[in-house]
């Protein structure tokens, strides 16, 4: 594999996954060896610019890059110039010209990674833009399961909550199909996409019907902080009808794998005693993480 | 030595200090070389998680971390997901998900370093947590006591200000009793702590009375911040009967020793002239923080 | 060379100055190579202190020192007890008693790099303080020019905006006059310093006239956090009096250089034609900053 950028899990075709994958397991030794760090990425210089808040992406890309011994550089909107008049491209025009290998990019905007790709030269990875895609999780989130069940090939995977807002849905629903799984699309009408339909997968409204039997649930991120809720008219009545509890959990398959991108609002998608559970595999994810994004870093940097 | 937290100074035996102060004694020297870093804990990976704002504990922890060459994150509470209505203790499992040797947090909530010792596998120090403790600021003060003075078996320390509210006070009077100093508590009677006379340590409300033969003085921060004034009419009426100026060291020991945790308030708790002085150790206190710090993390990462 | 601080460009002999362009030079070459990285400040510290928002200066100081292998430390006003009541100065003591081998400093207060130098032992660099000076900005623009013209002898250099308020302008102006350049000064006479007449320069109110034989353009940027544009109706008045667009560019010199030291206001300074334009260097002041920067540092750190 040699690709130049990360904007979408669209284009990814199966074989560069199980490369990414495979990369990623060797890497997840890495992490659990007493020397966590290899040489291979020594002398070139990664940038994460995150325009929008984040602990765990941030933070999981520039671990990811220091295992590999990179140079890691990074930008958040606070105490930049971003808040002086440039625009976004400038910015980051600016940033190439400093010969990073890779730029890491988190925006509000969608299709700002895909911009970027389109006017620098540096290879460019798309940490999640606006409600559009977040393809790093899709990833981690694949590697999760194959790393339970060793496929997901024919795996029914139902994802729960705020569809059309979720770039971690998105994202999961384009990569899960390619590998062979089975999606369902679960949650409200008001939070489905419009153009739900040319997805070509199931729809439920009814979240037991959506779930019962799952292999796994994806559990998406209620997101207070882009209005994706504004149709419901309190976040407990959103948790009875959408979010995860034992009573709803007790109905679904023992084994079920219950995964949730974080950070997780406990008692409203939720509840703690599931989020907690040994159903639960949410740090899992958080160390696959580190893993899957050393691959792709490694694939594309090297 | 193998200890998996460094929380309070209230456990710490006497031979464990020694061995803390004696590993910081090789590390200073490292600080003082033209090549300031050993490859000690190469390969390991330090995160700082800063809730609450720092300057010169961060850096102190960052540097003596790339000192020892380990990869240190820093995480402070903006333009992190910190904002996104997770829980700390969710932020700080996350975290240790990436499999990270030591984690140094720094938190507003008093106990929130224990409550994470609890709950996560990784080792943990406490940065400063409330007004609750401070251990390695005592441990930095001790190394300074120690460097001019051989050992404070005997000393008389004089702990200054507002000592109810004092992580600082608290840390430094259980650590000096351990090695044997004697140590007097000195302020308002509104800023004692309540359970003061469970202490065992005599207690001034006077200031000369407190400090007139005292071998060291430590001067505590006022902390405007967390509203430990607000039984004074003014910081020039604190001053007055609190603060440290020429003309109350002029009736002190010649040879008195003088610390503060920083950042000083200058003219509140201690005078230009003072902080500047002969008898200052405020700067060496800085410096012997990383040598510290680097000894700590040695002997917790290794 | 070995020189203590670097503060202004008024006291840079042209020998000193032709020694930073050489091994930028060299330094330049380093980052285009696969592996962008040399061991020469290994086991230095450097800490980026800055008081001021900023992406390009911090982050090109942050690779340059990562990329001589230093450890580096930034330091932003947010996040920080700078907001604690210490005064600046005992911040950067406090920085220095850890044992920086540079301090690059970035301040609001013009002078206070200056003042830093008298009271620290360790290197300070300034990175752009108030609307003194900012050395490193016109040494990355010389060598700019030089690397397209061989030498700034005799080459005719009009500099555009606000000159009164602009570090940029200040720092440029005195180091083409020290390297033989003729420097012209472009812009509305309420933005003209009052001691203009005692730089020996000429003057131009009218910006056609004092462009349009100019071998190279340096367009400033309209500080609008700094208030610089108080004496103007609006952004566009001020577009269509001093901005350069391609109307005036078609009046220049055909292989006119033009200069700009980010970040752009886009459609005031400069219009977008022009700033992606042929002429346009301003990426490669980008670029070039890396190189400048690394070579100060490892001329002042070695």
């Amino acid at each position: 594999m040699k690709r130049k950028h990360l904007l979408t899990t669209k284009d990814l075709q199966p074989a560069e996954v199980e490369e990414i994958l495979q990369n990623a397991r060797s890497f997840k030794e890495v992490s659990e060896r007493e020397i966590k760090k290899v040489p291979t990425l020594r002398g070139k210089t990664i940038i994460n610019l995150f325009l929008e808040d984040s602990t765990r992406t941030r933070t999981s890309f520039e671990i990811a890059g220091k295992r590999l011994s990179a140079d890691v550089i990074n930008i958040s909107k606070g105490g930049s110039s971003v808040s002086k008049g440039e625009t976004l491209l400038d910015t980051a025009k600016t940033l190439e010209a400093m010969n990073p290998s890779i730029l890491v990019v988190r925006a509000h905007e969608s299709g700002f990674p895909l911009k970027l790709s389109e006017n620098l030269k540096c290879n460019v990875i798309n940490a999640g833009d606006g409600s559009h895609e977040h393809p790093t999780q899709a990833l981690l989130d694949l590697f999760t399961l194959v790393e339970k069940r060793g496929s997901v090939k024919g795996m029914k995977v139902s994802i729960v909550g705020d569809i059309a807002h979720s770039r971690v849905a998105r994202s999961n629903l384009y990569l899960l199909k390619t590998m062979g799984a089975e999606v369902r699309l679960v949650g409200p009408a008001s939070l489905m996409p419009s153009e739900v339909e040319s997805y070509g997968t199931e729809v439920f409204y009814n979240m037991m019907e959506g779930i019962a039997d799952a292999d796994a649930i994806m559990m998406l991120r209620v997101q207070k902080e882009r209005g994706g809720l504004s149709s419901f008219p309190s976040n407990r009545e959103y948790a009875r009808f959408y979010g995860l509890d034992k009573n709803k959990l007790a109905k679904c398959r023992k084994d079920v794998l219950i995964l949730h991108p974080g950070p997780v609002n406990r008692g409203i998608e939720l509840s703690p005693d599931v989020a907690d559970g040994k159903n639960s595999l949410i740090l899992d994810q958080v160390s696959n993480g580190v893993a899957v994004r050393m691959a792709i870093l490694y694939l594309m940097g090297e």
